[in-house]
């Protein structure tokens, strides 16, 4: 018949797999669970300021902050870590108001070491602080201006590798350093993230849910182009970032047939989104599926307490009375799914997490980043690069030159 | 022909016109710039307390965040403002750990006076706070449960029109009272939806923008089902909150035909986004309009500064010094503009603010609401119910009832 072809099938789960484990070979995040961070560990213990300053946009800081965010509102951490990841006047002003600039360590983070955004707030640091070798430390590729910045001023240099994109970063040095430093436990983070990394590859359990999603998403892409993400807890709210970032700069792509590829990300906070966009997945045009998270148990055993005040009586809802707020959320969590399953046509999955901890939420985003590189195999496209975000950063660099 | 028909077409902007001016006398988000809000300042000025402590979800807290946090970064306020929208216990705790409750006055914010989530925490306020006249006031609708507990307790009691929804109440006494109470000026804030009002109702300027956007938005709802707001400020990110609440809400519904309708908001940072969600812009499908917004003037001067040490030299970026953070961020959003503009096939728009200020924020908010109220009635659809939301809400207190 033909001799030639530009389109394609979506191929098997089996030739998909053995794509992954080629890909294994040449894109660095697969082995993060397994490095050696002993050094790591002692470094970071041996910072003592009081504010941990991270400097670093995308994939240099939503790591980062989607584990710091969610452990430290449960977690006692003797440390503040602090991240400034835009060129946002007010944000930038408001930052150096607010933290004590010479009880402060600054992480400096940029894959490329010459991003214009980090490197202009490089600059405006160093004209208030002088960065020394005991209160800043460099994230960047080896060879970077960074690097030559780090070395020249005798600043701490840890090395990205190069073939560890930004939003691929968080189980590397980016991440684990500022969370090292402020106490949270880095072992316990690739201990959960191997647990993932070990039974995917040895095709148990979660490897089986990677897939039938994955293939779910593509063989229905063109119906359900939007993925929403139902996190119910605020904890979970720089989680929800993460995902966004690496679900839509992972998947916008123009695949090897030359066909624009997309899965839209949408990130909600449940116990008050429900009360609004949850509007628009009931009644609206069924293009969307959805993901819910739960956290099972938030150690946290605050309850509505029952007052003697006779006039609460007006609100007849003595069912609140001496329930914990931890079961309430799970309830609102519940009444949702239970809303949305009622549905029938749209498609969904919940995803319980044990506890806040460390191990919860790394399992969580390890399988996060494999489900993005499957869906990414499935769709033929480079799942690791970001060909769309260069052409403004030229077109920045160009208009500034010409000031 | 035929004797009866289930379908629709667009129908012209002087019909959609006619529908807003009947709309107007049943809808009272329409009213509320024109509002008498002389006694409202005067009992703000009269509240002593330290703290502002809003509990309210939804509508209830999401406007009065979006212009307090646009307008806080740049201003000195003498009171803190804080909000409880979730129920979630890690949100709670560290609130209540956060805030001195003493020096506290709590506005309690509930349309219908009975949803669980906020009573549920009121019931917990009042255990840990006893609610006087001096240190509450609550919003509700007349003749709610929360009315009458708020007269049993002497608390301050604020009307809400039944003909106002949260997610159209921004000028509202829900907004309004907590903003003036911490002396963000709320005369000015009326001053400004007032202006597009004026505009939009004598066919002026406004109005034109508003009908060929909400026109475009319909006529395409099939292709560009998406609607992406690309703020460039990190002080507009609970604006975006707010919109996504709008849109999602508002204009998810099914319409007289019985048909879906959606268009599903996204909302963005651009300093940030830009380096990862741009790229699904750039190479994904054809799925999105942009919506960008810019701050034209944040009143900051901090600049990039020249520094003597030679190292900055391996940047290469001389073009940054004595840059202002303020041109920086435009030049920013100008490159990012461009690059969408240069695909061609991607519908965009620019909205510049002039400045950081209660009448621009006013106007922005109040064109998004009329915006709104026209593509649903271009939709055909009740813009100002949430039958979707009800059912997540009845299935919550069965369970509880069950317990």
């Amino acid at each position: 018949m033909f001799n030639e072809r530009n389109y394609y099938q979506i191929k098997s789960d089996h030739q998909i797999f053995d794509n992954i484990i080629k890909e294994k070979k040449k894109v660095g995040y697969y082995e993060l669970p397994f490095i050696e961070i002993e050094s790591l560990v002692q470094y970071a213990a041996s910072i003592n300021k009081k504010n941990i300053l991270v400097v670093g946009i995308g994939g240099s800081s939503l790591g980062t902050r989607a584990i710091y965010e969610f452990i430290k509102p449960s977690r006692k951490l003797n440390k503040n870590l602090e991240f400034l990841e835009t060129i946002d006047p007010l944000k930038i002003s408001s930052c150096f108001k607010r933290i004590d600039l010479e009880n402060t360590h600054f992480i400096i983070v940029s894959k490329s070491g010459k991003t214009v955004e980090p490197i202009s707030i490089l600059r405006y640091i160093y004209s208030r602080v002088k960065l020394v070798s005991s209160n800043c430390s460099v994230i960047t590729e080896k060879g970077t201006p960074l690097m030559h910045f780090a070395n020249e001023n005798k600043l701490k240099f840890f090395e990205l590798d190069s073939n560890i994109g930004g939003r691929f970063s968080v189980f590397s040095v980016v991440a684990l350093l500022p969370l090292a430093i402020v106490g949270i436990d880095i072992k316990k983070i690739l201990k959960g993230a191997r647990d993932v990394s070990n039974d995917f590859f040895s095709k148990g359990e979660i490897y089986s849910k990677i897939f039938s999603k994955a293939r779910f998403l593509v063989e229905n892409k063109a119906r359900f182009n939007i993925n929403v993400l139902f996190s119910y807890s605020s904890s979970l709210e720089a989680f929800n970032r993460w995902y966004v970032q690496l679900w839509a700069e992972s998947l916008g792509k123009i695949n090897i047939n030359g066909t624009r590829q997309a899965l839209t990300p949408v990130a909600l906070i449940g116990p008050i989104d429900q009360h609004s966009f949850l509007q628009l997945i009931i009644d609206g045009v069924r293009d969307k599926t959805i993901s819910f998270i739960k956290i099972q148990d938030f150690a946290d055993s605050t309850l509505i307490p029952k007052d003697k005040n006779k006039s609460f009586e007006y609100f007849n809802n003595a069912y609140l009375e001496n329930l914990s707020f931890n079961a309430l959320i799970n309830h609102q969590a519940d009444a949702t799914i239970e809303s949305v399953k009622a549905e029938k046509d749209i498609p969904f999955d919940v995803t319980l997490i044990p506890q806040v901890d460390e191990t919860s939420i790394a399992k969580l985003m390890f399988s996060y980043q494999l489900l993005v590189s499957v869906i990414g195999s499935f769709l033929q496209i480079d799942t690791y690069n970001q060909p769309g975000v260069e052409s403004g950063k030229e077109n920045l660099i160009t208009a500034l030159k010409k000031i």
